[in-house]
């Protein structure tokens, strides 16, 4: 572990953790959700509006980076954090998951993937080292292993074998990492000083093969745990219920990243089950879409009940959205197309679920996280289409 | 005219002259440039990012707003400058050149326009008084009478006609105008306290129907005037000495408005020529489409060249996008097709015009518009589509 990372539990509220990371570009306050920038940006916000939003890290897709415009463009450049003018810290996948969900003509061996780009079907090859070559090279604070990640409902024999081939992934990853750490590797730039590399625990909702992945994982020993694989199809009581026996095998001293989660009912949920990090696109993409998130439950402004409405979002909402502007301007800038409807619902979004994680962070120091989930999900289901919302 | 309008010419440098509009919502220095936010948003950027630049005065499009979300709803929720979160001073135009160049089955008779949208083909009906009362409802600092706008090239006596169309319909408008302010209509709200009207002159390049239409409506007596039917399509030098010899014709103590103007070039150049205010949609139009002005002229975002580029847009400009993103970073945005590219370049085109309108302020202050002049073309002409930009 580098002297640049540090994972401190600050206190704990029954398994749910507040946590501090710290990495080489700056401290994480955990439990934390980090904003999608897919392609180098958040959707619909500026680096800058990110700042003034309180989000300290975001996640960007190796995947997408890679195929365009292209990691050795980026590295040239100074890396990921200089090319997208964002100083805090970042996470970058392995782009494994997006191999799986978007590639094309994807041909699967034990040395790793070959797909084609959904850009232009050039020909492209991922294996467990050029993952870690390649986020060497966009330099992001936290990296991940290249996983297999079984599409659901999958059987037990292939989660299985998918289980068995991501372990062994990962200590081929975890090989490549040192590597390059100790300056074994000379064709690739050394990564990011303090760059830290996490392992991915697989093993769909079956609780020994999560077991396995978890012990397997946990021996070849990473900087931080995610647990992958869940969020893609299973019930949300599996999700839950998969997310809190495998958090509870992982090493209490060491963070835990659930991927691709969730609703803000799941985030409270989830930490209260022992999960320390967090990413989704649902604040992003369904902001494109007029999705908003209230304490009250999510509402969609495109509707008509909207169209005179002087109130804000969300009254209690202190961003500059709720702040500025009324439900009938933002349900004006979404029935017009305009851009500006998904920089104005993309700012709420994300200010609700970065507020969201500030007032569970808070709850944990207090020791008060049971009455806020609680009292969080009673008020979120609140919300009837027919209400007078 | 209103105790809250007012007109001061404070230095003049040849025909050049630096003033101050004082509206309802606030100061507007001039020579001024409007951004346009057709449908009560500047495309790409929000209001408080428009603050954040410097704007000090928005254009917003009464045909758009009109068809939707509509007049009477704006008026509900407490006028434009409320629903739109703008607090500064606004213009609205009449929708007349909308009408003209968008709607679909125009019928024109002297009595006014009756069209259909072109949203979903309804069909509506716009007079000079009915332009008064939706103007009078948005609430904006400065309406536009509605005039007849000939499409270029047009003959003489079509122009003619409709200089005389555009007169008779101004008075008609300033009857409207007045008969609002002194309440003596009942059906339509009274409009924002200071309220003022400009009456537009027409002419094409036809210099007597310029002197015609300006002396007409200069009779008529307005709390300042328009030059349109410019850059519809003329050469830009006949669009040039048209507004020259229109300016002069115009009273030396009221502002003057050239629509739909222009290039940065034209910006200065029409300046020269006695103009004090400007709306285009040429930097936030081309902004979404990778043009980007700068100080040497327009460059493309999107050319190959710029892909590896780490300097920004242009090192002399202090916006946020060049002291923040390489030109690298910015055609990746634009070849991904990425929301920020429209934010980012749209916030650079908007200070670029803003702060050359605050440069052109200083010059005539200091005397020294005409080496402005001079030393900008000069400037703005030198990009070469070879050089190393």
């Amino acid at each position: 572990m580098s002297a640049l990372f540090r994972f401190d539990v600050l206190a704990r509220a029954g398994r749910a953790r507040r946590g501090r990371l710290q990495l080489p570009h700056g401290d994480v306050e955990t439990p934390a959700f980090m904003p999608v920038g897919t392609r180098a940006a958040v959707k619909g916000v500026t680096s800058e509006m990110l700042v003034d939003l309180g989000a300290e890290i975001v996640l960007a897709n190796t995947y997408h980076l890679h195929l365009r415009p292209g990691d050795d463009l980026i590295a040239r450049l100074g890396g990921l954090h200089t090319f997208m003018g964002w100083s805090r810290p970042m996470l970058t996948d392995s782009g494994g998951y997006q191999v799986f969900s978007l590639a094309s003509r994807r041909t699967l061996s034990e040395d790793g993937v070959v797909f084609q780009s959904h850009l232009d079907g050039r020909s492209y090859k991922l294996t467990p080292e050029s993952a870690v070559d390649i986020q060497s090279r966009l330099g992001a604070d936290i990296t991940m292993t290249l996983d297999e990640c079984p599409s659901w409902p999958a059987t037990e024999r292939d989660v299985d074998a998918a289980v068995s081939r991501t372990l062994r992934w990962a200590r081929r990853a975890r090989t490549r990492f040192d590597a390059l750490r100790s300056g074994g590797v000379t064709d690739v730039a050394r990564p990011t000083p303090g760059q830290v590399q996490f392992g991915i625990v697989q093993g769909g909702t079956y609780p020994h093969l999560r077991e396995a992945s978890a012990a397997g994982t946990v021996g070849i020993g990473f900087d931080g745990y995610a647990i992958g694989g869940l969020s893609v199809g299973e019930p949300i009581d599996a999700m839950l219920e998969t997310a809190a026996k495998t958090a509870a095998l992982l090493p209490a001293d060491q963070p835990r990243y659930l991927m691709g989660v969730g609703t803000p009912s799941d985030l409270i949920q989830a930490v209260a089950r022992g999960i320390d990090l967090f990413d989704c696109v649902l604040p992003t993409r369904n902001a494109r879409n007029g999705q908003l998130f209230t304490r009250h439950g999510p509402l969609n402004i495109r509707n008509a009940r909207y169209a005179e409405d002087p109130r804000p979002i969300d009254a209690e909402c202190g961003c500059p959205t709720c702040r500025h502007y009324s439900r009938a301007y933002l349900r004006h800038l979404a029935m017009a197309g305009e851009i500006g409807s998904s920089t104005l619902n993309t700012v709420h979004n994300l200010f609700f679920y970065l507020d969201t994680m500030g007032s569970i962070r808070k709850a944990i120091e207090f020791g008060t996280v049971e009455d806020l989930e609680r009292t969080f999900l009673e008020a979120y289901s609140r919300r009837q289409p027919t209400s007078d919302d």
